[in-house]
């Protein structure tokens, strides 16, 4: 329901295909996949409930192009919307396992439960249960998003993905990476060595229309200072412009 | 109600009364006030639920000692425990007002409205109430957490006082300033052209046993970075010794 404060949000994001790369970043070179999600929100002229407009922008590591980078994310419209990232960890690589199939079988089991009754539409549950649902090997970082139709977002986050919500041009929420030591992030892992949906960070946002919203795995925020993003869509009246850009 | 993941919460803080200025502090020379309240939490042994333990630590700026400073707060056990902090916007003294008085005067009527049934726990409506009731001439900045006995702490802030939460040795949360330029915050104003509780970043997370909680106005986070804040946390097993060290 909306009141004079939460009139609304959507999320809208940049049309690119779950998986699908693409290479062209003039910002930076990426040291290894940059995944993310932009939103915008707005009026739902429909009814006075917010909700996602969601889209998607992958760009992989240029040396893992061929497998379409090591990140998956998905996104769904269900209640206010649900954006999520994962971030396959590259270390598995040496033990000739590929890391994009854990977050891509997380992600995509992810998908699959947000309905679920047990989930509750809570992304810690959700993270739980997907992570108990996937059988690949590897590990990785994850972040889930949940919008409520009151304009609460509900964020966990396991690792070093991580969002920002942009309002009238500046960042005003962000997420803090969770790592052992440098480079090595919190992860979901195959193995009883990693961390679980316990250790993730739950926190949660109330937005406005208006606000955007950036996500996406350490690779974008490792390589974009949060004032390029700001000042990326800023110079772009069309968040899909700005993604590409 | 405390679970597996969030068995109780309670803040520990350095003991300082209200106002009471101290310049001991060994790590930097304060540009200005530096307001802080540290948080650690632990079982509550008498009952399953989370609270505060709080504690506060007021540095006032060399040249506003006098006057105690510009910064004011306020501390409650009222259900899972409050904290409040408000800077007071120095350049009201050049119009010969005192900018302690706003500040102050806000978290007075903060602070006597925490439990009325209008605010009904919420941190965002808490500023508009004790933004209403405020008669003084001047602005502050602010900001308040709220902690549920189940773990939430919800905080809301407007300008650029802030909050961090340590976990593990590491931030897990933080709160992002806001501000229309550089050194000019969102404010609470006794005058039209300030913001309100509406432009309140009205954010939660959630809390567990052993988490930290650091608030302040920019007066600290602007002259201590958050690795000097983890480390001297580090350094002291007790949250007192940390504050004045």
């Amino acid at each position: 329901m909306a009141n004079s404060i939460y009139r609304a949000s959507i999320l809208q994001s940049y049309s690119q295909l779950l998986f699908q790369p693409c290479l062209s970043n003039k910002h930076c070179v990426p040291k290894k996949t940059n995944l993310l999600c932009f939103a915008s929100s707005q009026l739902n002229p429909a009814r006075s409930e917010v909700s996602f407009c969601i889209g998607t922008h992958l760009i992989p590591h240029p040396n893992k192009v061929e497998r379409g980078g090591e990140d998956a994310f998905f996104v769904s419209n269900f209640k206010g919307g649900v954006i999520a990232v994962a971030d396959g960890v590259s270390g598995w690589a040496e033990q000739n396992v590929d890391p994009s199939l854990f977050s891509k079988e997380l992600m995509a089991n992810a998908s699959s439960l947000v309905g679920n009754l047990e989930v509750n539409y809570d992304p810690q549950i959700l993270i739980r249960k997907a992570h108990a649902a996937t059988c690949s090997k590897g590990s990785a970082t994850a972040i889930v998003a949940m919008l409520e139709r009151n304009g609460t977002m509900k964020v966990a986050s396991v690792g070093d993905c991580g969002l920002r919500v942009i309002r009238k041009g500046q960042i005003i929420f962000s997420t803090t990476p969770q790592e052992h030591y440098f480079d090595c992030p919190y992860q979901l892992s195959s193995e009883l060595v990693g961390q679980t949906y316990l250790d993730a960070v739950v926190s949660s946002v109330e937005l406005v229309e208006g606000d955007t919203i950036v996500m996406g795995s350490d690779g974008l925020f490792d390589n974009v200072f949060d004032g390029e993003i700001v000042s990326t869509l800023a110079a772009h009246s069309d968040v899909v412009e700005a993604g590409i850009g």
